[in-house]
């Protein structure tokens, strides 16, 4: 029976509903019947795209709404698959006994199952809904303890029902667009010919975080207390202290030096004690690498990935996106548009704090050359200066991290940093130092100890070759394209300051 | 500049390198030649696969062999965009003493850039090579020291060098299809309709692995013992004791509640004490939910994912599956080829039982109804008794989780677990216990504390419904389909007892 079902069940997914109706009519044993009902069942979302007026169908959910008329009763069912519910409309005189028990257990949140026929929606915003024959409730839920009810819910509140808020209209969108987002990044990647590695998280080099990295341990510290010694590495699980990563570059690094063309895309953690609407202790970065590449290919790549990213939302997240649009952020939409459509302006950080200075009494940092620029200046750059997304390059190289390339003039690194409008920057990159004696020097001018990078220095010695790439926080892109302001409701179980809950 | 470069690259990726090769013939200044030759640069996959006999290209990758006849000079180019490289051919007398100087430098190892004419290759197992006009070393590769030489290398010796190791036809075979299997699992949900959810890696609740979770920190170690006092978590980070999550079950069926049909696939960790070939402290995880599913719809779903996985790399990573079938594991093709086409047989954990009890000598664990089944039993039942793929179900409830749907002879479970020939277990999963009352006496029949479980339990108050899922360990299934043996070859860098180099 089950190859049958399965095979029924694909069919069905495939659309052809209409010939498992046929079969269904036929003669079949109960239990047959049931099993096939069971693939007639599609997700709203199809119900809903599909819109085969006339269909014989079973809809599960859970209730948004519920509402009653003189003449019927009104169940908005959403089953996650779509911004959008399905409207399932019972007549309120012929009903049933059992469908009336059903009903009134039906609050806003309980489960059930609706079976009837698909037909054309009087109402507007809809091209289909269900006249309901019959309703079962799978799983109730008592109206006095839900904590989500009909009203809006501040998303404060819904980060302290973290395990209940994806049910929301606003959580269930972003999760959803963060589903679409990560798999627009892998296809980005793998149409380009770049492999996805999987970089470690535990790592014994606290390389680039110092004091901002968590120690992972197995050490009993109960018992190390006791003990009154010092901790000794050697008898932790790994025979070193170790810690959480805070970037999968310098390790992907060695794979772009052997596969060419790589990428990470995993978590990543800081400890910083930052209590903010941008800050998490977990995080999940994306970090492409490519060998035989310099700045302006590493630009090129992060202007194409930003506009297919943006592109891809749009194309595909038509109704969560204008919910944000609509609610969240009012002219999302259109900015994400010009984002997509516009040249990137290129800048460098020289001519950048030319600009800078220009205004430099608006500033509540005054710009000048050296500093490290701040998000009021990044934003006066893409907003102001250019009006659009612009990639300023070549940074001091004190403002930069070692492993970027020395130019010619001894005093700028070959960093990009690509700046939008509303956020600053979005992007970080540089080509990176391959030459093995600059290297060794940068690293030393840090004043860090080349020993534990021994196996990042050989890669410069053993056929290296120029070679670039670039980061990207996957919920700062997260916030930009849904609008929402706050980190923590962009990612489904935020870990921040005295917070693991969940 | 920039622009035209991009677009042009643009048109470059797409396969129309012949209007490219027009413009440049056109005069252009130099500076504009030399970034449009670097548009000409292709992948040595696209070089192959295209094939346009007659081209110039220009290809940089590093130097898998060099070898010399009387008259000529032959360097085998690898870019690590596919198992092959391209085979560059120099006249061994026509060559200018620039090439003569780069080509002694060429060692195994180097990065160059060779530029030449593409022709029909006289040798077998090639259509095209490279009648090379010019090579320019970009990284040296000095041979005295260089670990990878022309001859084999252990596997074990490798994994001393991780950093380099992915320039073995092994281990960059091993990298590539785990890109591809990673792809295929995203692929696959995303046709489906599933979510992808990032769960948690940092928690707070030692649910499931306890004893065998590691501990995260920011607390000052070596200040604590000097404290003598006891480890007061309200300071440490999260405000509580914090651990690495070993699974993102519990966290990912909220999400099934919300959302239907989701997934995970991220790092779990187990600081399990076992130095084998088959753990890993770090390790990827594949896990989908999906909601108003029982037991057969995840069965149904786990044959469906196991035969598309498979499909998958047949279909496309042609290379490096015929490079393991050949040298690591003869027979492998075949083997997925039959698990691919097979329907999967079921079978109750008791069915299995009596089948065992027959052949009870002939094992190290004699097995009885109540016994966990050992991986001798259980390749005994799908390589001896069923000749094929199995699912075995409905295990005795002492076997297995908490959070399983207790079956109505109140003694079994609707767990499964699916086994292949050669490896045993695949994939574990289950239907889940989606009635509180139920729930909570399970929790409390396994001895755990049911309040850390608040939220999870919330879950079966708040519109409960049917749901099922299961787990596919991402290592486990690149050692099928590679056919390596030690899990530590196909991650890239492997995290495991006393192991947290690079």
């Amino acid at each position: 029976m089950y190859s049958i079902i399965t095979h029924l069940y694909k069919v069905a997914k495939a659309g052809t509903l209409a010939i498992l109706q046929i079969i269904l009519r036929r003669g079949l044993g109960q239990k047959a019947k049931k099993m096939l009902l069971l693939c007639l069942m599609k997700d709203i979302k199809n119900i809903l795209a599909e819109a085969s007026v006339g269909s014989a169908i079973t809809a599960k959910g859970w209730v948004r709404t519920k509402r009653e008329t003189k003449n019927a009763i009104f169940i908005e069912l959403n089953d996650g698959s779509s911004f959008n519910g399905l409207q399932c409309v019972f007549d309120a005189h012929g009903l049933s006994k059992e469908n009336a028990a059903a009903l009134s257990r039906s609050n806003t949140g309980a489960a059930l199952s609706v079976s009837g026929t698909l037909i054309d929606s009087p109402a507007s915003g809809q091209a289909v809904e269900l006249k309901a024959d019959s309703v079962t409730v799978i799983g109730e839920c008592p109206a006095d303890s839900y904590p989500l009810q009909k009203k809006a819910h501040s998303l404060e509140f819904l980060r302290e029902i973290a395990h209940l808020r994806p049910r929301t209209n606003t959580i269930g969108a972003a999760a959803r667009m963060r589903d679409e987002m990560a798999y627009a990044v892998h296809s980005f990647f793998h149409e380009r010919g770049f492999r996805y590695i999987h970089t470690p998280i535990i790592t014994a080099s606290d390389c680039e975080g110092a004091g901002e990295m968590f120690q992972v341990t197995n050490l009993d510290l109960d018992a190390l207390v006791k003990s009154g010694q010092p901790a000794d590495y050697a008898k932790d699980f790994f025979g070193k202290k170790a810690y959480l990563s805070v970037s999968g570059q310098l390790n992907v690094e060695c794979y772009a030096l052997a596969l060419g063309k790589v990428y990470t895309f995993g978590p990543t953690f800081r400890a910083e004690n930052s209590n903010t609407t941008r800050h998490l202790a977990e995080f999940w970065m994306i970090e492409p690498e490519f060998s035989f590449a310099e700045l302006p290919d590493n630009m090129a790549l992060a202007e194409e990935f930003i506009k297919y990213l943006f592109g891809w939302a749009m194309e595909r997240c038509g109704e969560d996106l204008a919910f944000f649009d609509k609610r969240v952020q009012p002219g999302l939409i259109a900015m994400l548009e010009e984002v997509k459509n516009k040249k990137f302006a290129h800048m460098s950080y020289t001519d950048a704090v030319k600009e800078l200075e220009k205004k430099s009494s608006s500033f509540e940092f005054k710009p000048y050359w050296g500093c490290d620029l701040q998000s009021e200046h990044e934003r006066y750059l893409t907003e102001s200066v250019i009006g659009g997304p612009v990639i300023v390059t070549d940074y001091p190289k004190e403002l930069k991290a070692f492993y970027m390339r020395l130019n010619e003039d001894g005093k700028t690194v070959r960093a990009m940093d690509v700046l939008v409008p509303r956020i600053g920057e979005i992007i970080g990159g540089s080509e990176r130092e391959y030459r093995y004696d600059v290297l060794l020097e940068n690293i030393k001018a840090k004043g860090l100890d080349p020993e534990p990078y021994w196996w990042y220095l050989e890669l410069r010695k053993f056929g290296s070759a120029p070679h670039s790439g670039f980061g990207l926080g996957f919920e700062r892109l997260l916030r930009y394209v849904t609008g929402l302001e706050n980190i923590r409701d962009v990612i489904p179980f935020p870990r921040a300051v005295k917070q693991a809950e969940f």
